[in-house]
């Protein structure tokens, strides 16, 4: 067993405070279009597996326990019991809070209060940009407004994080370069006009202008590379290297191969190895070998991706510190690494990248 | 072991009836633009590895006898009596034909009797195209034709198929949206001007048309992905959702994990999980795993992709029934999974899923 | 364990003839845009592990030994005979000498010599190009001094080699077909005016007037495929099929499982297995296993893509004929494949498919 010390989830937002039925708790397992196809549930997929396998043991079932069951277990103990129990049992130490997201979810401290554990706060730029839009009447002052608020968050925020591409499944690349201030003011305009109260954005002008309004920060910018190639991403990540921001690549599977490669090649790019694995389940040592072919050790993250469910918390952490044992702990055995390379490397993707990186440890 | 029910094969086409030397063998394994490079054989291939693995027992030989060998016996017992073996073998109950493959194939009815199985017919719509183009004189004549054959078509069969892009490796995304009736007049009357008696639709806005004609019947359509990322068909599949119509992507390897995320995402889409198992053979286990990481379990399909020779109908169905029960297997015997969860996954792949989407079990 | 014949090194550069500070060697290992990022080394990749777990006993220390320990000893012998000993540890009989990259690297007689070995050298054509630009002062003169240089390396060299694209990451395909004499004209006459002498060649239109330069010399043409997807080539692959050429596609990783399609698919298109297998350490039989799904056995060549330390000429090699023997031994274990098979692709993968395809053993 390979040993690692409390681990850092650095990607996760906050846990729902209401009680949840089977079906509220089921469409919280998967990121779908919509409710599950007739005759399916989102149960039956490896997230919804491995929280039945690593769940239950924490409220005192056993193993694998069917999900009425479960269900009925978490209502007698309560919302706030539940989460107090999954996430004490996670093996996380810190817990960096992504609050950009709408709904119900505990903020930072909340979540520090019942996982026993620090919270850092990680900004979502277009929750600012939301906000800028909501309380200013003009495109100057929402862009004034926008600019404050990022310099503000800067100060108190752990890291900035933002969508790489409204949406680039098979769309064009990210364009590299910052938008110019005409272009800036046209694409807030057009989108001050459009947008419902609290609408999100999409535009992919707009979201360049929050990546680029970051990168002065000199905070870490968590990047989400929704469902395409993160090679998209290339020009972008060219164009900001060597002006001291440092990016980190979430999401990924099935392109976390890719991911990894990018940090590689680029000295200020990082991988998360989290996110995804949790989802995956039984996969999570193959995948997590994936990654651990060409990302340098030093560059990969573990996080959770929880959200919503402490379950989903739960169950990235369990998932993840099983994955890395099976796969160092089998690169042990065969002889392909020795012990104190496979525990170096296990303390520092469970923890001591994300301590650097995010200087949680101070400056 | 894990147990499955007969299979149900989901795509397939029939088999060739006529006696084959080494050579139409051969050519018969991969699906290659030309022949073997000098020096080199389609035999030495996971395919035609897999193939003299698993079907030489079944005609009373060895495992792993040579291709000559092989064909030898094949000979001694002509080609009915091979494939009634190869297919009995298998341990299919069910076949959904593809009819709309060129050659002479047995159809539906004689797959059936051959195999001791029941056979459905999946009708593809480029050979309906065809068909309305060779018995229509005009554009208006053609496209009526058309209509009133997947009109017509739609009572009969379990499914339609199409290609989704005439060839979108590299290429552009396919366009989302069904083409104006202007735009399918125009590309109709170019593709009849230009090709030959019978040739084939290649043409993407004919396509688009030949697959927003099938969108109504309420149908599965299944969906040949190429060799692109199916990544490209991801505005077509927005676009189709909520319209009752369900997606059955086809293809995929190397682009599996691409097509189980779509199936994740999109819940009228699935995904077939079988036509790239039997070809690769000794790593069918291997390909099957990833495709169980992010697939919902209710939304894959086992197929063969079987066509011509019968031995790819049995090596799809053995090969995966042995990668099954070593993924599955595996995943309970180091606790992640329960055994009871395992059987029931291995059923709904193996035959479930395929009997109630495509409602062979009666509406 | 899997015998394999001496083997032949398909795709490598020369070595370094200088000693070598941490910081050097450190810089040789890992294709990186720049130093590694604070907090981080690149010994802490797979790269890095695989040189401390292999190359340390061919030295005479402890596998797994500190990078600073490994390096003393690689001083007190000095850059020849550490060179000697790792070439002559590495199993390798032939190499195929990339001689194009800039450096003070040996060549192939020198390398020959250090790992008693024999040697053949591949022709970069871009080296062909900027050699042209850099004696000629006009473009007619460049351009008939390129065609002559490439005439003339054809006579001795075993191969030729070029990017197949400046940088197609996200980029558009590789245009088919072959630039228009006006079309290269100009793009020559840019290239020759902006750039610095000795600047290397990044333009299209040049690139593929190389590329289509090589063809008629009927010698096996390898294309670097970058960073992107190999599937962007597919129309050049088919511009080029029937003309005798035959096509290698080198790097590949994470995209070699689209490489091994392309082989599959394409008969004059082979599969570098190599470059990538070294370089993610002990992950190399699951990547070995992943080409092994769709290329043809006969397709796929092993090639240390060694440069600059012979340490990663070794790794490659020992690390490929242990991933051989993992990958081969183990479908021999569960039955899938016969030994006699195993046998026979190890050695046409190691060695005897590179001998026909560059015809080592004459014509």
């Amino acid at each position: 067993m390979i040993e690692t010390p409390p681990l850092v989830d650095q990607y996760c937002h906050g846990v729902l405070r209401t009680e949840l039925g089977l079906g509220t708790f089921e469409a919280q397992l998967i990121p779908s279009a919509g409710p599950p196809a007739a005759g399916t549930t989102f149960f039956d997929t490896q997230t919804g597996f491995a929280v039945r396998r690593w769940c239950p043991p924490l409220l005192g079932l056993e193993p694998h326990a069917a999900p009425a069951r479960y269900l009925a277990r978490r209502r007698e103990l309560g919302p706030a019991e539940t989460a107090r129990r999954l996430l004490r049992g996670s093996g996380a130490g810190v817990y960096l809070v992504d609050t950009g997201q709408a709904g119900d979810l505990t903020g930072p401290k909340e979540l520090a209060l019942a996982g026993d554990a620090e919270a850092f706060e990680t900004v979502r730029l277009e929750a600012l940009a939301v906000q800028a839009a909501d309380t200013s009447g003009t495109v100057a002052g929402f862009l004034a407004g926008l600019a404050e608020a990022v310099h503000h968050a800067a100060a108190g925020a752990a890291a900035f994080a933002c969508a790489a591409a409204p949406d680039h499944a098979g769309g064009p690349a990210l364009d590299p370069d910052p938008p110019g201030p005409g272009e800036v003011r046209g694409a807030a305009g057009r989108w001050l006009a459009g947008r419902p109260r609290g609408g999100p954005v999409r535009d992919p002008v707009l979201l360049r202008h929050l990546l680029w309004s970051a990168v002065p920060s000199g905070l870490p910018l968590q990047l989400h590379t929704g469902t395409g190639d993160p090679a998209a991403l290339t020009g972008f990540v060219r164009a900001t290297g060597g002006l001291g921001t440092r990016l980190v690549l979430l999401g990924g599977h099935p392109y976390h191969r890719h991911t990894a490669r990018l940090a590689e090649v680029f000295p200020h790019v990082y991988a998360d190895a989290g996110a995804g694995l949790g989802r995956t389940g039984a996969r999570a040592a193959a995948v997590l070998a994936e990654l651990l072919e060409t990302a340098p050790f030093g560059k990969l993250l573990f996080s959770s991706g929880g959200r919503g469910l402490p379950e989903l918390h739960a169950v990235g952490a369990l998932v993840f510190r099983e994955a890395l044992t099976r796969v160092l702990g089998g690169w042990v055995a065969e002889g392909s690494w020795s012990w104190r390379d496979a525990d170096r490397v296990a303390a520092m993707v469970a923890a001591g990248n994300a301590r650097r990186l995010y200087r949680l440890d101070g400056p």
